[in-house]
């Protein structure tokens, strides 16, 4: 299994993904700050890679830099809640416990995903077309993945047949990460550009929709990759199931409802190399009606009034 | 006013748009297969443009070889209608006379962009957020452009605040082409991803969609670049107008439906640079029943049973 970070020695080593698929470039973290920047530029990205990596990060400061460290690394991305989630589990054990609680987070995440392959494989039927958007493999978790690991459970059961695979602009997440994995997976996919979903949907080539989030808002909305919310109205539209994956740590009990979750907005080279204006939100917000189920790892629930429970409590028990 | 191509001295020249926005290289085209090459790499794209280049291309072949090279240039793109539209109007004139009818096909085109731009603006309220897709201005036409031609004059009524131009993958027409025409005629606008739509319109930051076609059916089914379904299903979830603008050269009465529009598919490599397998599909199919208002030379009318009527016969005369 790819893996996107390793602790050993007081060093967090975090594999550079904008250098993916062409190189495999690890970086050397020894400080908060150098971990901020990676997550900030993305060489660290996914939502429960990115909470985990900042627990990792906050274990490297200094006790008495611990706090400024837990703010630095909170304001590296704006959106996804694991990150907020991780580094307040973090900083409740305090700097003497810091890399015990970032190893059991880890743990955790890695655990979750186990149960959410288990538990969304299981909506599959037989032989579907997939499609998926962004990266929600092992490289965006510690573990198998969310959305991924689902469709790679589900292949090994015989339910899906084949996957098609969102590039994800402007930074291709899709095309770069989630080919190279289910390449590596030999697992049968097929790279689209992000506007192919409705013609695919239309010619009932689309069974299921699957993707991961961001941040879950108490009442059900989500917030996903740019992309994530057309996808799901295309859906609604031609009848087709979309499945959301997450942990619960991804679900933010203090935040209302979707239009309450701050959206990153980037830089505009992103879009375009040529020096034009643009507007580069990197999130969307699918209100929790177009989410026809909700995958974690306590099982399988509409996600209308859905709210997380106790670590440990889990449904599937 | 930019022109994608002029023809002197037999001699068709071709401003290459793969090279666009950083470099301006004119191709000399001598041959009707230089045209058609040029047609099917996409120096030379837009549904107008390709039928008045094809026309062009068909006046620089051989009597002997007349038939042979209305085949070939009818083949280089199957999905714009005005390519076999225009090729036919040039065969019915022979080969004593094709370069005439060529003309007149050029000049035919530019007229008609001038009068849809005319009968579009009218359709805009004060200061509206427009959004828009692909490429179509002056470098798709030969004239003033279908949308962007409606665009810039409501720009200049006062009826357009700003642009959201969809940078259209694969091959980035609008972050290339439409930024840059934009950018010369001095109109505010901002590149987004072409997946950023849906936020954008769910903040109730689009007023308005309007966007070309590449062939319409009896029924008033349009065929346009990738991605112009999902903004369509979109702009009516939120209440948005959605306006296609075109010459009557792009309705197909011997075209029954959508489903009867063959759909382009080009190369996996213009999607990934990675060498995995792609599905790279060039157009979609918006439902008539999706589209607000269809504006041609002619005027506006909703596209439900709309039938071309011969030139001249013009509404707005």
């Amino acid at each position: 299994m790819i893996a996107p970070l390793r602790f050993e020695g007081r060093v967090l080593e975090i594999l550079d993904q904008t250098r993916l698929p062409s190189e495999e470039v690890w970086l050397r973290c020894t400080t908060p700050s150098e971990v901020a920047q990676a997550i900030a530029r993305l060489a660290v990205r996914g939502a429960p890679a990115i909470g985990v990596a900042a627990a990792y990060g906050l274990a490297l400061a200094q006790p008495d830099d611990f706090e400024a460290a837990a703010e630095q690394l909170a304001g590296a991305r704006p959106t996804a809640v694991n990150l907020r989630w991780a580094l307040d589990q973090v900083r409740a054990a305090g700097p003497g416990r810091a890399l015990d609680a970032a190893r059991q987070i880890e743990r955790r995440e890695r655990d979750a995903t186990g149960r959410i392959a288990k538990h969304g494989a299981a909506l599959f039927g037989t032989a579907e077309s997939v499609l998926t958007h962004c990266n929600t493999g092992a490289l965006a978790t510690t573990g198998s993945g969310t959305a991924l690991g689902v469709i790679e459970a589900a292949w090994r059961d015989g339910g899906v047949a084949r996957v098609w695979v969102g590039e994800t602009r402007p930074l291709n997440q899709g095309s770069r990460l989630t080919a190279w994995e289910l390449a590596q997976a030999g697992i049968a996919f097929k790279v689209i550009t992000d506007s192919s979903a409705g013609l695919l949907m239309s010619r009932g080539e689309v069974d299921r929709v699957i993707v991961g989030a961001d941040r879950i808002a108490a009442n059900g909305d989500v917030a996903n990759k740019i992309g994530t919310y057309p996808l799901a109205v295309l859906a609604q539209r031609h009848g087709i199931p979309f499945i959301v994956a997450a942990p619960t740590s991804t679900i933010d009990p203090n935040t209302p409802t979707g239009a309450d979750i701050p959206i990153e907005e980037r830089d505009a080279s992103e879009v375009t190399p040529h020096g034009h204006p643009a507007a580069n939100y990197a999130f969307d917000i699918t209100p929790a009606e177009l989410v026809t189920a909700l995958v974690t790892e306590q099982g399988v629930t509409h996600p209308e009034g859905c709210h997380p429970s106790p670590a440990g409590d889990a449904a599937d028990a």
